[in-house]
C-alpha cells in the first residue's frame, strides 16, 4: 500500500461516517478502496458531487458511495449507491482526502536520521522527526511533532513550528521562522537574499540582506518556491496564506491572512498584499504598491499600480490564430494614431 | 578531459562513419577533436549545415570535416575539407553529440556510493548506479542500467525505468512512476502535491493529493521543473514527452506524445494537451481545458480556452520603446468605445 | 545574536566612520544596534535617506544616526539625531550592510565537514569551506576563501573561484567555471543540459551538450535560477552579472559585463545580450537575438526581436477591472478590421 495508490483494503463507510459525519443513507458496513472522481469511481469507491452542473456525471456514475447535497439525494440513491449526505461535499471531500492521507502515508517516527547532520545549541523537540541527510544548524529549534524531510537544511537559529511538514530538500535560511501546521513542498527556498544592490560607477554593490522572512501558522509553499530575506525588515506571510509551485516572494514583500497564489506566480520587493486575495497562474505583481483585501487578479495578468478596491482585476492578451495576432498586434503598435485619426474624423463630420 | 570540453584526442573520421554512416568524401584517417559550429571550427573539427539559408556562413568556414546535405557537396569541398554527405544533417549532428557524450562522459560503475542511504525492500538492479548522498526510501525500484546521481531522493515504492538517468539533485516522490531512457535535469520535483484547498469560511482547507505522477518512456525534464502529483488520478506524461527548465505541469494534467515545451512554461490543473504540440518559452496554459494534436503555441501566449483546431497560436503584446507603449496602452483601456465610436461615425455617413 | 537580526550590540558609530568614512556631526560613541528604515529606526538605529523625495519620512524619523547628503544635514541634526554626511548614502548604506554582515555572519571555517564527499584530484585551497553533505567531484577547483555550503554539488572539474560564496544547495555542473566573488543563492543550478533535440520522424532526439557555462568575476546568481550548458560553445555571463531567482538562462546565451535580471526572467537560446543593461521581473527574450548595451526592458515585456538602440522598452497588456478588460481584449481581436473600416470612413470623407 503507497501513499499514492489511494487504496486501503479495509475501510468501512461507517468509519467515514463516525470520523467526519454526514448523513448516511444506505449500508454503513459497505467497503471503500479508494476516493475517486464521478467518471472513474467504481463499486467500491466513494466519490462527490461538488456543483450542481455535475448533475449529468453523477447520472452516469457507479460510485459505490456518493457524498452529495440534500438536493442530490434522491438522484444518487437512484444510482444504487450508498449517499452521504452533507451541506458542502467539496470540504468532505477535503476532509476525507486528509483522513485517508493519514493512514496511508509513512508515519514519521519520532527522532533523528543517523544521516543527518545536528549541530550545536539545537532545541529539538522529542516527538520531532528529522529525516536521512538533513541539516539542522546551530540555534535551530524544531516544534513538536514537526518533520524536516530528507535534505532539508534549517539554518542557525531557525524556527519551525509545531506539525510543521518539510516533505523533502527544503531550505529554510538562517533565522527564518514558519509557524503551526505548515507544509512546504520540495525544492522550496525561504531565506534566500532579496536583490538589492546599490548602482555606483556602472557596477552593482550588493547590498547585504540583514531581514528575516517570517510565516505564520497553516501555510503551504509549493515546489521550487522562493521567498526572499528582507532588506532591514523582514518579509512576512501572514497565517493561511497559500502559495503553489515556482512563485517568486521578493525583499520586504507583505502578504495578509488566506490569501492564495497559484504557481509562476511573481511578486517584486516591497508588494504589501491584502488578505484573502487569489491570484491566478503567473501573475505578477510591481513592487512598492499595495493591493487591499479581497483582490482577485486572473492568471497572466501584470499589476502595474496599486488596486484600492475589492474585486476581479485581468490584463492578458487574448490568443488567436497567428496570422490574426499577427495582424492585430501589428495594428495596436499605432493604436493611439489610430484614435487620433478617429478624433479627426469625428471632429470634420460634427455639425 | 572534461565532459564539457568536447574534445577528444584520437578520434578519426572513420571511426565516425563507422558508427554513424554517411557518404565520405575525404581522407578518413582525418582526426577530429570537436565538433564545432560553422563560425568558430577550426582544420581539426567537425561542424554541419542544417540549412541552406546558412550557405554564407559554410562559404568561410575553416572546419577540417563538414557534414552537409548533397546539394552542398561540392561547396564544402571547395573549402577544402573531408565531407560528409547525409540527409539530414541536423539529426546525423544529434546523433554525433551523443556518440561523443558517451566517450567523454565519467561511466557511472554500477553500484550504491556508501554514502547514500537505502531503505528496506529496495529492488536495485545490479547494474544501476545510486550516486553520493542519493535517498532511496522503502519500495523503490531501480532498473537495468539506471542512473540516480548525487544528492537525489528516489520515494517510497516510486520507479526509475531502464537506463534512465537522474543527473542529480532529482526529486522522484513517492509511488511515482518515469519509464525507461529518461534524462532528469537538477533540482527538478517530480511529485510535489497538488495546489488544492476547499474555501471554507474564509480559510482553506488542505486537500491531500492523493494520485501519483505516470511518465512514459524517453521522456526529458529540466532543471528546477515541478511536476504535481494527481488530486485523485494521476498527472500524465506520454512517451517522448521533452520539457526544459523551470516548467509547472499542475495536478491531473495529461501531455500526449512527442509534446515539447520550452523553459518558464506553466500548465494548470487538468489540462489535457494533445501529442506532438509544441509551447514557446513562457506560454501559460489554464486549467480544465483540452487542446489536441499538433497545435504550436508561440512563446509568451496565454492559453485561455480549449483549443480543436491544429495550428499556431499567438498572443503577446508588441514591445515597443516605452514612450509609444505607454500610449498605445492607454488607448488600449478605450479600445471599445473607440469601437463605438467608429460604429457611430459609419452610422451617420452611410448613405 | 543571528545572521538575521540586524542587531549588534557594541558597535560605536565612530566605528562606523573610521571604517566607511563620512563626515560626522554628533557623538561618535554613540552605540548603533541596527540599520532600519526611517519608519521603524530608534534611538539606538542608524537609517539613511537616499532620495529627497524622502524627506517627509525623514522629518518624523526618530533614527539616533541619519546618514544624508549635506543638503540634508540641516534637516537631520534638527531631528536630534548624529549625522553622516556623504555623496551617496544609498551606497554608503551597501556598504555598512557589507560591513555589518561580516561581523554578524558565522565565520565559515577553513575546511571539510567530515559529511562532505570529496573525490579525486580535487584542488581544494586551504583557506576553502566545504560545508555538510556537499559533493566536490573529481578534478574540480576551489580557490581561496571560497565557501561551498551545505548540500552543494561541484562537478568533475568545475572551478569555483576566490572568496565566491555558495551559499546552500547549488549545483555547479562538470566543467562549468565561476570566477571571484561571487554570491550563488539556494537551488541554483548552472550547468544544466541545453534544451536541444532534433525532430526525426515526429520525435525528439537528444542533442547532446557539450558546452559549458563560464561565469565571470563579482556574478550573483539567485535561488532556484537555472543556466543550461552551451550545446557546443559556452554559456557566458561576463563580470559583475546579477540575476535574481527563478531566472531561465537557456544554452549559448551571453550576457555582457554588468547586466541585472529580475526575478522570473527568461532567455531563450542563443540570444545576445549587452553590457549594462536591466531587465524587470517576468521579462523575457527570444532566442538567436542580439541586444546591445544599455537597453533597459521593462517588467513583464516580450523581447522578440533584436534591439539595436539603447533606451528603455515595454509591452504589457494593461490590467483593468475585469468587465472592461473583457471588452477591450474582444476588440483587440478585431483591431485590424477596426483599422480598415477607419481607413473605409476616411477615403469617403476626404475632399
Amino acid at each position: 500500500m503507497t501513499a499514492t495508490s489511494g487504496a486501503l483494503s479495509t475501510i468501512r463507510l461507517a468509519d467515514i461516517v463516525d470520523a467526519l459525519g454526514g448523513q448516511l443513507h444506505g449500508d454503513g458496513s459497505r467497503e471503500v478502496q479508494r476516493i475517486a472522481s464521478l467518471e472513474s469511481a467504481g463499486a467500491q469507491d466513494l466519490s462527490f458531487v461538488a456543483q450542481a452542473r455535475l448533475r449529468p456525471l453523477l447520472d452516469r456514475s457507479a460510485a459505490g458511495v456518493l457524498v452529495v447535497r440534500e438536493d442530490l439525494r434522491e438522484a444518487a440513491l437512484a444510482r444504487g449507491a450508498a449517499v452521504l449526505v452533507t451541506d458542502d461535499p467539496y470540504l468532505y471531500y477535503a476532509r476525507l482526502t486528509r483522513w485517508f492521507a493519514e493512514r496511508i502515508r509513512p508515519e514519521a517516527v519520532p527522532g533523528v536520521h543517523p544521516s543527518a547532520v545536528v549541530g550545536q545549541g539545537v532545541h529539538l523537540h522529542p516527538s520531532a522527526h528529522v529525516a536521512a541527510l538533513a541539516v539542522i544548524e546551530d540555534g535551530a529549534r524544531i516544534g513538536a511533532g514537526a518533520v524536516v524531510g530528507p535534505q532539508c537544511l534549517i539554518g542557525h537559529d531557525a524556527v519551525v513550528g509545531e506539525a510543521t511538514r518539510l516533505v523533502a530538500r527544503v531550505h529554510l535560511g538562517a533565522g527564518c521562522v514558519i509557524g503551526a501546521r505548515g507544509v512546504l513542498q520540495p525544492g522550496a527556498v525561504i531565506g534566500s537574499d532579496g536583490f538589492g544592490f546599490a548602482p555606483h560607477q556602472g557596477r552593482w554593490e550588493k547590498i547585504e540582506q540583514l531581514g528575516s522572512v517570517v510565516i505564520g501558522d497553516d501555510v503551504d509553499i509549493g515546489a521550487n518556491t522562493c521567498i526572499d530575506r528582507g532588506a532591514l525588515d523582514d518579509t512576512v506571510l501572514a497565517d493561511g496564506v497559500k502559495l503553489d509551485n515556482l512563485i517568486q516572494i521578493a525583499h520586504n514583500v507583505r502578504i495578509g491572512a488566506h490569501t492564495a497564489m497559484a504557481g509562476c506566480v511573481g511578486v517584486a520587493g516591497s508588494a504589501r498584499i491584502g488578505a484573502h486575495c487569489t491570484f491566478g497562474g503567473a501573475a505578477m505583481v510591481l513592487g512598492h504598491l499595495e493591493i487591499v483585501d479581497h483582490v482577485h487578479v486572473s492568471a497572466g495578468s501584470f499589476v502595474m499600480s496599486s488596486l484600492s478596491k475589492p474585486g476581479q482585476y485581468s490584463g492578458v492578451f487574448p490568443i488567436d490564430d497567428n496570422a490574426a495576432w499577427e495582424k492585430n498586434a501589428a495594428t495596436l503598435r499605432q493604436l493611439h494614431t489610430l484614435r487620433s485619426r478617429l478624433r479627426a474624423l469625428e471632429k470634420k463630420i460634427a455639425p
